[in-house]
C-alpha cells in the first residue's frame, strides 16, 4: 500500500522529504526537454543509509525506484512515468561526503553534489573536474550517464575519470556495495563498477563516487575557424592533432545554421565580417604552462596564418575566447526560438562524419523538407548533435512524424557504423531506438545485457531502462 | 575423450597446430616467473572462426580452456595446470585483422599481435599505442590484464585506450560477440565490454580489439633526480603535476637497492658521482611540439636548478635519456642476479605510499631479516613494485615462508587502502590473495563477481580465475 510506504518513509527521512502525487514539486517531474512525467511519490533521503532504507521500503511495497540527480538529463531516465507505481528517488540531499585528496588529486563525493558546486570548491586548489558541460548535472547523474562534453578530447569522459563507486542495490534490497578503492591503478578485481557507469539509474542507485581531478589550465587559446570547404575540416583536424596532441582541449564543429542560432540577436558584422561560413571549427588549446613558457595564442595564430596562405582556411576569429564559447553554448537556446528542436546525439567514425551530414541532409530534404538542419558538436570525438528545427510555421510535429524522422536517420547512423547516443546515455526516450539499433548492429548485445541486468535487478525495480531485446 | 578432441581439432586447425602432452613446446608451459605448468593439449587456431570451433570442441569434450597470449604475464593466468583437463589455447596465430584508421587514430587488430609488432607498424605513421611496458605481450593479453606501464600518468591504462572488443564465449559455446563499434564516444549500450578488460582470460576469449592510438611525441626530457629526503618526493611530485600536468609522461620511483640492481656491472661513478641516493625519481616530460616551440629540457633543468637551490633536490642526472631508461628497465634483471625475487605489484593512495614503504620495511626487518627490499615503480600512479630478494646465501625459500611473507605485506596493503594487483591482474598466482584481500576490504565484491562470472561461464570452463568467495 502506498500509504504504508509513505508513513514509513516519512518516519525515516522526515515529513518534509517525502511527498506524494499532486504535492510533488513540478521541477522533479518536468524534464529539460519533453513533457512532464508523473510519480506516486517523491523521496529525498538525506544520507546513504536513508537512501538504502527508502529502497528497501519501496521494493517491499511494490514500487519501482526511479533515481534522479539534478534532472538535467536528455533521455528521460530520471523522469518517472507511472503515477501509481513509481517512487522518484532524488539524490539532491546526498551531500554528506566531500573528501578531497590533494596528493592523489581525487575527490570522494556524495552523488548529490552538482558539477558547479564541485568546481567552485576545487578552484581554490587550482583543480577542476574536467568533464565540461553546458548543463549543471549532479555528479551521480554524470556517472549514471557517462557524460562526455566539450573537453573530452583532452580529458576523456566520465568513465575515464571515475575511480570508485558506492551503490545501493535492489537485491538484496538496500545492500550497500563499494566498487573500487579509489586508486589510480588497480587491477585486483572484476570491473563491476564499470557496469554502473552509463547504466542510467538501472542496476542500482549511485550514492557516492571517487573521481580524478585535473590541474586548472593556466592559459587557453581559442579560435573560430572557417575552412575553405567542409572537405578541409578533417584534414585540418588530423593536422592539429598530430601537431599539438595533448594540448588540444576542444575541437568542435558548427554548421552555419547553428552559428546563426548561437549569434541570435547579436551584431553579425563582428563575425567573419558578416559572411558566416557554411561550417566552422572551434579549436581550443590549453596548457598548465603560463604563456611566457609556451605561447599558445601565437602557436594557434601562426598555424592559422599558414593555413590561410595554403588556402585550407578562409577566415578565423581570434582573441575572443569568451565570445566564441558564449556563441557555442547559446546554440541550443537559439534553436528553440526558431521552433521545436529534435535533437539527435550521434557519433560517427570520423571518415564517415561528413558523409553522414550530407546523406542525412539529403534524406531530410526528401522526407521532411520543412525541417531545418542545424548540426554542431564535438567533432574531435566524432560527436555530432544532429539537431533539427521543426519551424513554428510548419504546425505541430506529430509523434508519428518524429518517430519516422528519427528512424530514418538512425538507420543511416547504423549503416555508417555510428552511435545513436554518443553522450546522453539511454533512457525511456531512446528505449525503442536502442533496441532497434543493436538489433541491426549486434543483436547478441541485447541478450547479454538482459542477462547481466537480471543479476543485479532480477525483478526489474531499479530505473526505467530495459537493456534486453 | 581427449583423442576425439585432438582428431577433431586437428581436422579444423591443421595437424601442425594442435599438440598434446609431452609434445607441447616448453615455452607454452614455462611462464616468465614461477614453475612450468602442464596441459592436456595445445591448440593454435589460425582465425577467429577456428578459435570458436576449438572452444566448442573443447567444451563438448569436457576440457577447460586456458587462453594464452605471448605468455609474458606475471600472475600465471595463461599457464595451464591440469595435465588431463586443460586445453591451452594460444592466440599467437590470430593475426588476420590489422585495420588502421588514420583519421580516427584507431586500430582494429587481432588479439595475437604483439605490442612491438603493432608499434613497429605504427611508427611510419607517427603513431603508437602508448601503454608502454618492459615486456612484449600480445595485445589480447594486454586487454585481458588491463596493463598500465610507465606512461600511464599521461596516457591511461589499457581500459582508457580500448574502444571495442570481439570475444568468443563459452555459453553458448563458441558464440562470437562484438562489444562496441570502435567509436571514441558512445553511450548507447551497457558497458559489457568493460567486464572483459582485466578478466584474465575468464568470461571469454578475446579475439580482436579496437584501440586508440596517440601521436608519437617529438621530444622527451628525462631526469633522474635525487631528492634531499624521501619526505620531499611527494611534494615534488605534486609540484611537477600542478606545473606541467599533461606534459608529464612518467614519474617513477626507484629505491637505492633497485638503483644498484639497474646499474649492475656499470661504472657507478657516472651516476651521482658514485653517491647513490636512498631514493630517486625518474621524471619524463614529453610533447608533440618540437623543442624550438617548447624547450622541455630547459624547462626541466630550470626547475631542477630552483629545487636544488631551495634544498628539496640533492642532485640530478640529465641529458642521458636512454641511459636512464636503460637503468630503469634493467632493474628486474639485476635483481634476479642477487637471488630469488619475490615481486609484489602494489598500488597505494599517494598519502600512504611512503608510510607503506617504511612499515613494510620494518615488518620485513622483524620477520624476514634476510630479505633485501628493492622497491621501484610507477610512483606517479601510486604504483609500487615492492620487490624483494631472497639472497642465494639464505638457502631455499619455502612455499610456506613465501606465503607468510606475502600475507603479512598484503594485510598492510589492505590496512592502508591499497591494491594487491596494480597492473598485473589476477591469476592462479594471486587467487588466494585476491579472496583474502576483498574478504578484508569489501566481501560483497566477491559475491557479485561470482554472479556475473556465472552469467558468462556457468560451468566454469573459461580461464583459471574463480572470481567468487
Amino acid at each position: 500500500m502506498l500509504s504504508d510506504f509513505l508513513a514509513e518513509a516519512r518516519a525515516r527521512c522526515g515529513e518534509a522529504h517525502v511527498s506524494e502525487g499532486a504535492a510533488i514539486e513540478p521541477r522533479y517531474l518536468q524534464p529539460a526537454r519533453y513533457a512532464a512525467g508523473q510519480a506516486a511519490a517523491l523521496a529525498l533521503p538525506g544520507s546513504r543509509d536513508e537512501a538504502a532504507d527508502v529502497i528497501r521500503l519501496a521494493l517491499r511495497h511494490g514500487l519501482r525506484v526511479v533515481p534522479q540527480g539534478a534532472h538535467t538529463g536528455l533521455v528521460r531516465a530520471g523522469t518517472p512515468d507511472d503515477a501509481s507505481g513509481d517512487l522518484l528517488l532524488s539524490t539532491e540531499r546526498l551531500r554528506q561526503v566531500f573528501e578531497l585528496d590533494l596528493l592523489d588529486r581525487t575527490l570522494r563525493v556524495s552523488s548529490g553534489f552538482k558539477l558547479s558546486d564541485i568546481n567552485e570548491r576545487l578552484a581554490a586548489h587550482g583543480l577542476w573536474f574536467p568533464v565540461d558541460l553546458s548543463a549543471d548535472p549532479s555528479i551521480g547523474g554524470m556517472v549514471a550517464h557517462n557524460t562526455g562534453g566539450t573537453r573530452m578530447l583532452r580529458y576523456g569522459d566520465v568513465r575515464a575519470n571515475t575511480l570508485a563507486l558506492e551503490v545501493v542495490l535492489a537485491e538484496p534490497a538496500g545492500q550497500v556495495l563499494r566498487l573500487g578503492q579509489g586508486l589510480q591503478k588497480d587491477n585486483s578485481a572484476m570491473a563491476l563498477g564499470q557496469l554502473f557507469i552509463g547504466s542510467s539509474g538501472s542496476l542500482g542507485l549511485i550514492t557516492e563516487v571517487t573521481i580524478k581531478l585535473a590541474p586548472l589550465p593556466r592559459q587557453r587559446a581559442v579560435a573560430l575557424v572557417a575552412p575553405a570547404s567542409t572537405g578541409e575540416v578533417f584534414p585540418l583536424y588530423a593536422d592539429v592533432m598530430q601537431r599539438w596532441g595533448g594540448l588540444v582541449s576542444a575541437f568542435e564543429g558548427i554548421s552555419r545554421a547553428a552559428l546563426e542560432a548561437g549569434l541570435h540577436g547579436q551584431d553579425l558584422a563582428r563575425w567573419f565580417d558578416g559572411q558566416l561560413p557554411d561550417y566552422a571549427m572551434l579549436i581550443e588549446l590549453s596548457s598548465e604552462l603560463p604563456a611566457e613558457q609556451l605561447a599558445l595564442n601565437e602557436l594557434l595564430q601562426g598555424w592559422l596564418e599558414g593555413e590561410f596562405e595554403s588556402g585550407r582556411v578562409r577566415d578565423a576569429v581570434l582573441d575572443a575566447d569568451e565570445a566564441i564559447w558564449g556563441l557555442r553554448h547559446r546554440i541550443s537556446e537559439g534553436l528553440r526560438v526558431r521552433g521545436k528542436v529534435i535533437g539527435l546525439d550521434l557519433s560517427l567514425p570520423r571518415r564517415h562524419f561528413m558523409a553522414f551530414r550530407e546523406r542525412g541532409a539529403a534524406w531530410l530534404a526528401t522526407h521532411f523538407p520543412q525541417v531545418e538542419l542545424a548540426d554542431f558538436g564535438h567533432l574531435g570525438d566524432g560527436g555530432m548533435h544532429f539537431n533539427m528545427v521543426w519551424p513554428l510555421s510548419a504546425g505541430a510535429l506529430s509523434a508519428g512524424q518524429e518517430l519516422t524522422l528519427r528512424e530514418g536517420l538512425y538507420a543511416l547512423v547504423a549503416e555508417l557504423g555510428g552511435s545513436i547516443s554518443a553522450e546522453h546515455g539511454v533512457g525511456p526516450q531512446l528505449q525503442a531506438a536502442y533496441r532497434a539499433h543493436w538489433g541491426r548492429v549486434e543483436p547478441g548485445v541485447l541478450d547479454w545485457a538482459r542477462r547481466v541486468q537480471l543479476v543485479w535487478d532480477p525483478h526489474g525495480r531499479m530505473g526505467q531502462v530495459d537493456w534486453g531485446p
